[in-house]
């Protein structure tokens, strides 16, 4: 299939004198940093920090807009009206805009966080605010999207650009969705094995699901954890294995822009 | 003197439920609208729909950077870190950069408010780190300072547009300072004599001080107030007479920037 | 059926420099006041002052606890894990207990706020957290319930002391429930109709419901609004046709509790 | 001198999914815990956790009071009016004592945090603020303030008991001010020397100065840190010290108060 893909990961999550994740050593693994907008994580001091990382690595930097829930981490489902979600995706984006623009570099995309991300990647109403809201403030900007979800076809037909993306610590179900985390098997630990998993993604455009079926996952880009030093690691791996078979590992949208 | 002159005012500082100030009715009467960015007031929701307001009535916007805190409404002296300020100063302004492009308009300059505002007048390391981040989001943007304090040349000196500003309802020292809110009959209430003492500013660059001498006051822009029916109606006194009084009502930065 | 009832209302909803309803006023006709912890609205100063005045008219002190989320005044649907909503509600409590021991009362009942009002009213599960929660911190605090809702029923079992409330300006379906905010004519204006039903209920135990029918409503507190000076003359005129009524006006729990 | 002494540490400093410090390994070294009260640290369920294992180890509870100010830590200086400080005061124990009772213990004292801690050591009108609050809550609760400032005489002569207390990793100046952080040397990080100087400070009342001299310290605790292993390490060789040295290493605060 495709010989190249985009690696991603969540940085910029500290908060004020709460560190969280690697982003020093991410940076030099992934190509595409998803950075918190201060909205489920990240002051503006140290999300500056972090996108100077980008600028100085040549890292791509997405805004990590989430719901307004700094305690639950963005991970807890709310309900925000139309207007209120809108806005809240636009200030996000504006404020990372403003902060990259400083840090000599640019935000390319967007990448809904947690409980949205999870929202909207089926919720056909609650996404189409987070589109309107993108195209608004910058109709450049990638959206990356659930690979397989309806969410991918629906930024498309907005005009968007979407970047599917799979998760490389997920197992997965026979029919492409993610298996729950609420069920044993769910996070694979291994790196070894993310990473061979992950460069059969890429050549052939499939997974090996949890009951040994074949199945068809069309991704881009590929989400790799960074807030452990074994998540480290196996994002490390991922890279390496990639890049051993011949695999083109750059970001979708160049950095900078 | 000057037969033109700008007025500004506070608006965009809802919160959530919570109203303050009739932004509909000043968006009537001012020029430019120094609008909240979420830090001392202002939730992006209604931002946004101030921001609209500024954008169908030609009303140029300046982001109202503040110290973090709203319950304080960022009226209480902080001291952050050089990082800290400076980041949170670009966050602000960028938040702002991306609401007002959605809503049809642009930010043309920077007050900052309350606590920082009066630090920055004469505390000239942290009026730097002001400029500094001003100038590294968008060196075009104006700042908007207190009338005779040595912001105004500080700004100047690092390259930005320094606009000096007087306050409508203040009574002045014969010194050309503000006299203290601890004072009697610091603050004004009468809106015939505020509209003539504003007139006598525009046309002969002086004021008359509390003692009763003159003092000179170089101010490029006027602030009124909006947060009760009373500060509305003064305002509208203060446009009136210098309508009447043959002067140009103008914002100094272009609307829509 | 009673010739006594409690009437209970929102207040200490101030936040910062932000001012919602006329407690001052509502202090002089209520019996209860379901006062904000700090998670939807109120900051320690105000809240303090709320209560100096509750203790002042001798009206009893409620939590009025709620989700955390002050830009959505807590009317925001949020998840929250079961530890995570049982310590908010204690944390709520406790804060409210101390503020009221200094400012000379006691805190009687818990009133849950927006969202969680809403929600624990028919999921039993949520519902379970919160009484667990007052159970733990004391066994003495009354939960004031929506009348007719399963959670009269469940804190009860639980051996809570259980007060049903009817709303005042709603409008009742024939089966007990509130008319939807989202259908026409939910929300009733007219002070003299509101009074009238309200004497009504307590006289009958019943309500007209929209459809003309009678309903059955078992309430033992009355909420009035007070955000509004319209609020603020239909509370009053609640509490007057009460008294001339006959009706013994008093609450619930004990004031200084 | 004395033959026994307090080991106290900052603990309940997580917040949300942000982890800080190793609250179980410190609540098996010290005998009282200050726990934050969620203004410059700790959500209500971290802080319930950090309760429960104090309460399991019998280590006494202090609320942890804090300007608020979740980004800075605490740390920033602010401007509180009196009645605002006041109010934050009590609201934080009110809500740590709903959090112990549930917890199965009690709050047994108060020790400010960080800019707040070091501002009424020495700011006269800024403590009398804070013991006002304190009293006003519960006038049993102690009052831990910095050895040899005059924070101590001040609160015993406002009828709080007074714990003063000195910090191991500190060093101190000749006339038993602590070193500025900005002094290099300022904070010592050999485990064998800190312990040490503490078994010194018990058995002697006094501390080697920076400059060789001996110093009188009259502290009835000690504070240690907890937020790194070193600092763990660090905890566990004080604690040791003193026990082989025969001290009595026991809270000043009866623990579940």
């Amino acid at each position: 299939m495709t010989s190249n893909v985009d690696l991603n990961s969540d940085l910029g999550e500290h908060f004020g004198s709460w560190r969280m994740g690697d982003d020093a050593a991410m940076l030099e693994i992934v190509t595409s940093a998803n950075v918190a907008c201060g909205f489920h994580a990240g002051d503006p001091r140290s999300i500056l920090e972090t996108l100077r990382g980008a600028a100085a690595h040549g890292v791509s930097v997405g805004a990590h807009v989430a719901y307004p829930d700094l305690v639950g981490f963005g991970r807890r489902p709310m309900s925000l009206s139309r207007d209120e979600l809108f806005a809240d995706v636009v200030y996000q984006i504006g404020a990372l805009q403003g902060l990259a623009r400083v840090a000599g570099t640019g935000v390319g995309y967007v990448k809904p966080h947690g409980a949205l991300y999870n929202r909207i990647a089926f919720d056909e109403a609650e996404a189409a605010v987070v589109i309107d809201a993108i195209r608004a403030v910058d109709a450049e900007l990638a959206l990356v999207c659930l690979a397989g979800s309806p969410l991918v076809e629906q930024a498309e037909a907005a005009g968007l650009r979407a970047v599917p993306e799979a998760f490389a610590d997920r197992a997965y179900e026979p029919d492409g969705a993610l298996v729950s985390r609420r069920e044993e098997g769910a996070v694979l630990h291994d790196p070894e094995e993310v990473a061979r998993r992950m460069l059969e993604l890429v050549r052939t455009g499939t997974l090996t699901a949890r009951d040994g079926s074949v199945v068809a996952v069309r991704a881009e880009s590929v989400c790799v954890h960074g807030d452990s030093p074994a998540a480290v690691e196996m994002a490390r791996a991922v890279r390496s294995a990639l890049t051993v078979g011949g695999i083109d590992v750059s970001s979708v949208v160049p950095a900078g822009r």
